[in-house]
């Protein structure tokens, strides 16, 4: 299972709208294609939008190499792949590293600058899988042999460059020969969970029971649940972490039943440039997500939806959040820092 | 909107489980289909389970009125019927009373017998009636003008013989001129909050927000709820309330927001012969409700699913606990007795 390759001057990236019923790759030969897929969720998980994203640069630059506009084509490229997407951090972030790559490399012949971009891309993708071993290695520290684990929304190999995140930290425990159950949260409305986690899990041979996400806290009660442990998309610098809808209700409900809620990101997640969790945008999606699926319509036509696909978990009902560069801990803001800097170390924007 | 009506001989029910895209009425002229409609949820909510199943008794004498078997035709079809559904205890309430009406006429005539026991059917239609009448009035004193109000599965016109119990109490408010906003939570598995509650709102004009169940601790949050309000299976002795699946998360969080959690129901949904909610059956249903939805298969075929159909909430979560006697609050047990020998006062069993 991988999400995204670039190959032969071409981003593949697997259609995660189609899983598990197809697997189909789409074949991205320009940044317009990959502006649609973050937009669509062909493409989706915080880190794997960043680097395909990052791609799309390198598609771009590819195809404006010629023209006597290449800056301003690559320029274009990037504000139109900024705008696919608002909450997840990483987007920003790969397209501000991709930003300082043509900067600093300004005088160069686009030839030169199109490589300067493509190596820019693929250290980003090498960072990536490094952080996912350090922190899937961190995570499953976290994890007790004989663990129910839950989890919402999808946070495997499918989300980033080979592991994941949380999910990855869970796979790591597994492969350590802990015995761990996975609590599957079906993460309406777009079902990551019921469709992509059970299908890496099941892919892995790691036992796990699928239930709806309202099921959640009626299992915690029941002592089924040992910890929950989630991904993210944005970081505030005080340990705020916005994440799919869903993700806040899971902590409040971990907090209730005593039990640890950690939260497993690389540090391109983490946003140093906001305070707290206030300043995130919450993307607001389609009402047709949560009045259908799968082109069924369910609810009556013409009524009011609220569709926000993340929410923000503050800081304090976090019991740890695990990047490459460790396990922080409250107080989150010197912590989270430290991580930053002793990682890639580039700012977000 | 109605749920049942016994019309001509025969019970008409509304067939829930296309709605809100149909409008069909299943005709039932024999208890062995009311008993497959209460099982398929064509018809749902514990009080219209417990009328219909009084109704299907009533039609099983019907057709065995002239057998030398009559006796054992209508105790075959009490088991039949009792055999359906386990968690609403509405159910064996009314088995229970249909029950006490053969023994207390033993000796008559089976045209007799099938007189009484019509007559105890419509006894308990009326007593819903009135029930529902009085029970709505004082939930809807709980809803100040103005309040945002959270609800969970649908508890209107559809589960009882007339208004309702929660979604009841909340009409009762926007009818005496109060300004509310429900906000629905969808209700997975089979979505009756997406389906029939925003049906039941939209046809009675009062404004609501469509939400899918993961995102109720993120308006909590945002100050958009002012309470939440829902109806129950089955209430033990010491208050702690079955209901819905996603119910008990739904009043965890209440709690962590500061928020009322009530309960409306009927005292023919309190359960005096239990103590504490531990000893409520929990009704598990089949897979494929969670694997799918809308009918359209969402996850890989052949894993593990969970599906409780419903939760407890425990006495303590409850802010109050209304019933046609009045607003019952912690301790529950004195209270909700004195509300039942107030009511129809026939134990459940």
């Amino acid at each position: 299972v991988r999400a995204l390759e670039f190959r032969d001057g071409s981003l593949r990236l697997l259609d995660q709208r189609r899983l598990p019923h197809e697997i189909i790759w789409i074949e991205c030969r320009d940044y317009v294609t990959v502006a649609e897929a973050i937009r669509t969720l062909s493409v989706r998980g915080a880190p794997a939008i960043g680097l395909a994203a990052a791609y799309g640069v390198v598609l771009a630059a590819q195809t404006a190499r010629d023209g006597s506009t290449f800056r301003e084509d690559v320029s274009k490229a990037m504000e139109v792949l900024a705008r696919t997407r608002p909450t997840a951090v990483n987007l920003f972030y790969a397209l501000g590293r991709m930003r300082a790559a043509v900067e600093s490399h300004a005088g160069e012949p686009p030839e030169e600058l199109t490589r300067h971009l493509r190596a820019e891309a693929d250290a980003m993708m090498e960072a990536d899988q490094a952080a996912n071993q350090a922190m899937t290695a961190f995570g499953a520290s976290l994890i007790p042999d004989g663990a129910g684990v839950l989890t919402h929304c999808n946070t495997g190999a499918l989300v980033s460059s080979v592991l994941g995140t949380a999910l990855g930290a869970i796979r790591v425990a597994h492969e350590q020969g802990k015995s761990v159950h996975v609590w599957v949260d079906e993460t309406r409305p777009l079902l990551q969970g019921a469709r992509l986690t059970t299908w890496e899990l099941q892919q892995l041979g790691i036992p796990f029971t699928l239930i709806t996400d309202n099921m959640a806290a009626h299992f915690m009660a029941r002592g089924k649940v040992d910890l929950a442990m989630v991904g993210a998309d944005r970081i505030a610098a005080n340990g705020d972490t916005a994440n799919k809808i869903g993700t806040y209700g899971v902590a409040v409900l971990a907090r209730a039943h005593e039990l640890p809620f950690y939260v497993v990101a690389p540090t391109s997640t983490v946003d140093l440039t906001i305070p707290s969790g206030e300043a995130i945008t919450i993307e607001e999606r389609r009402p047709e997500e949560v009045m259908s699926f799968g082109g069924v319509p369910v609810s009556p036509p013409n009524i009011t939806v609220a569709n926000p696909a993340f929410d923000v978990t503050p800081a304090r009902l976090i019991s740890g959040i695990v990047t490459e560069g460790g396990i922080a801990t409250d107080p989150y803001a010197p912590r989270l820092s430290e991580h930053v800097r002793a990682g890639a170390g580039v700012p977000a924007r």
